[in-house]
């Protein structure tokens, strides 16, 4: 029997072939476009079914690419020639919230928005917030390391992750972590699976920690700044000053001038960056809003830190002005979008070397004259380069911008991704950063995992 | 040449082999005393010289425990027959402190209290805080997961640690992580060999996190109760009603007891414990402590959560008299060493579940006829079982009791260790908590790492 009619027989509807849903599974987010389509969409309604399709494709010798709500930034869900998209997104389920452990059990599928909101109804909330979180799954999110606006206050993705459940390549379901706050029993399993981009295991079941709400209402600032660099180092001075804002981000002036072209100079009324004289109303816009019982002192802090830098700053009235500020930089992936097609890069940096990396983004992008907006989540040091195109595949020139703008971040002791994973569309870069050993570790814990070679295979490693 | 000659020639006086010390090497804070002493103890002072002791462990064959200031409680350093003890203790200075970037970079033998010292010169701090804080190392507090009073607040060790340099089984140096507070770039192999307990490589150089300071002073709770139960039960209501203490710890009756007769009654005057009318004051005695910002409010919301749970409440009236609460807790130790020998356990329940597992604990010392003196990280559910006996080897009673201890903390969706490791203490049960399947693949990582298994063979696992 061919694997498609094994598959039929163990899972009967969940095996998609029509064209459409096998195109649709050669892309994601990242504007790559696969080769090749995959055999099958096979769409996971439980546990024992991932387990089987996992069976089968080990029989089979099958590659298997997991796949959640498919909207990754680097290619790490895209389907490969004679592959099986596993596809996790019906596995919906939130299992269980604990409100006095503090956690919530979750299938892969549920969207990383609505876990958030459930937990809201006990005062808890989930921290990890990938710009995306309103479309993305937590299965996704882990399996990346998906981080977001909030990690310097709230922290990365792994801390939120308590434990998984994961199906193995041959089919074996294990359990990794624990429900308790403290845990050393062995290797951290569950560590090194969070972000292991589908190459390890299946994700299909996350134990995750909630945290409590904040209290009162967050206090918004927003600030226009001469240039880029000074606001760069307004935020890293944020910072240093001990000040610890929930939100810090920051925009610079092409990111500024599309939003606005986008979003119309009314959505600028009433914030620093009025007057808008020409396209390009300020050099850059930096964005902080400061949370809980400490949050009204800390936005008063930041201000005095933000004026001394030389910004034009400014706290939101109240919590609505405060939303109109944010929406300012929610348009930013938007105004990107309506230019063409967009390639997000993703480097981070030691929050001291923010402003020369953007020093440095401004330098490539004379050099190779590829306009570049950025806007990063300057508390944390991780920047969003951008390149837009026009379609089909990533232009030369924007792959040779890209590699200058990774090497820099990595001679600054930063990283080639924060939060968006390795994928496809940086696995070439991966053994710079990791150096030869590392890699050829990484690749030999691979082998312990997937000994076949079937999970993800071409993702995260270039094979 | 034998190996002894060649490391002279590598290391010079850094190879020692008096008596005294190999009979040192036998034994940490665990109790427990290896068979055999070392072949010899190894005092590295350089990267380099750990790369050369690997080298030549390769060469020959021959195992190697690393070491750092001996203060494990489960076994994890202690020497193997005919091992090169690897002691890091001399590795002890703090390379770097990065106030901007919020970090540290330090080599292992750096007590961790000496760099909690310095961070605080820049307004950081460093926040893992085992009770050992003031003589244990921070290579030792990575390798072995460890915790202590503050992680419910502030977090586990594995947040804090952000970069690693580690030494190879074959003298290799790798680097992993970042500087960044970001990065998914591969496999998360920082976490990986954090509480890896030198099964796995060297540690030599680790990059911490630092945080701010919390503002102003803390704000002390003592709570007496009429029964252990009780007092856990209010901890884990704490926590329900969403307040986050720094400090919550639990001390049960016996504990208070011996901490009592080895401070006398005068310790305890002007608190919920006076007046001490026998040897055993109260059923249990509740520390809270609340810092930062919101310190003095979410103290007071902990005292009516006290008072509504039984408890007769106090609130310090200044940070001495905080101080001379706390002091009640830092007792316990050498209340507990004043009386013979200690096996201190260390298991972690979801913290719904704490006051089910005191029961649990009540009844096993009941059944097996053993005192089992119980203090408990009552803020993240991380108990410590202590069991005193009079010298030598651990009584089998005591091992049965603590069999059944485990495996009632696992039944709760909990851990056999919080924060003290596996060592050879623990490696019987571990299979039990991981699975077969978990533990098999542990094992294979250990093999991509030490393909010749010479670092710390016998210790998580079982030969």
């Amino acid at each position: 029997m061919s694997i498609l009619d094994e598959l039929r027989t163990e899972l009967g509807a969940g095996v998609l072939t029509d064209t459409a849903l096998l195109e649709a599974a050669r892309a994601d987010r990242s504007g790559f476009i696969a080769d090749d389509a995959p055999l099958a969409v096979v769409r996971a309604a439980s546990v024992q079914q991932v387990q089987a399709v996992m069976r089968l494709a080990t029989a089979h010798r099958v590659p298997v690419t997991p796949r959640g709500a498919g909207t990754g930034l680097a290619g790490g869900a895209v389907s490969s020639a004679g592959a099986i998209v596993l596809d996790l997104s019906a596995m919906d389920e939130i299992i269980e919230i604990r409100p006095d452990d503090e956690l919530a059990v979750v299938q892969p599928g549920v969207i990383n928005e609505q876990l958030d909101i459930a937990a809201r109804a006990f005062g808890l909330w989930f921290a990890p917030d990938p710009a995306s979180k309103a479309i993305s799954s937590i299965g996704g999110n882990i399996a990346t390391g998906a981080g977001g606006l909030l990690c310097a206050k709230y922290g990365v993705t792994r801390e939120a992750v308590l434990a998984l459940a994961v199906v193995l390549a041959d089919g074996r379901l294990i359990r990794t972590g624990h429900r308790t706050v403290k845990g050393v029993t062995g290797y951290d399993l569950t560590a090194l699976l969070t972000g292991s981009e589908g190459t390890l295991g299946v994700i299909v079941e996350a134990t995750v920690r909630l945290r409590p709400l904040p209290a009162g209402q967050p206090v918004t600032i927003g600030a226009a700044f001469p240039d880029v660099e000074s606001a760069a180092a307004a935020a890293s001075a944020i910072t240093a000053a001990r000040i610890r804002p929930a939100v810090m981000e920051l925009i610079d002036a092409s990111a500024l001038a599309a939003i606005l072209v986008h979003l119309g100079t009314e959505a600028v009324r009433g914030t620093p960056l009025e007057p808008v004289t020409d396209a390009a109303p300020a050099g850059a816009f930096l964005l902080v809003q400061c949370d809980d019982v400490a949050g009204p002192v800390e936005a008063k802090a930041a201000l005095e830190v933000i004026i001394a830098a030389g910004g034009t700053g400014q706290l939101a009235a109240d919590v609505d002005a405060g939303e109109r500020m944010l929406a300012i930089r929610r348009a930013f992936h938007p105004a990107m979008a309506a230019n063409g097609e967009v390639l997000i890069e993703d480097v981070s940096v030691p929050r001291s070397r923010m402003a020369e990396m953007f020093r440095e983004i401004d330098a490539i992008s004379t050099r190779f004259g590829v306009p570049i907006p950025t806007v990063a989540h300057a508390g944390d040091g991780n920047l969003h380069p951008n390149f837009v195109y026009d379609g089909g595949d990533v232009p030369q020139a924007v792959w040779a911008a890209a590699d200058e703008l990774f090497r820099a971040a990595l001679r600054f002791g930063g990283t080639l991704t924060g939060e968006h994973g390795v994928g496809l569309l940086k696995r070439r870069w991966l053994a710079d950063e990791l150096g030869d050993d590392v890699y050829a570790l990484q690749r030999e814990i691979k082998r312990v995992f997937d000994p076949l070679g079937i999970l993800n295979p071409g993702k995260v490693f270039a094979e």
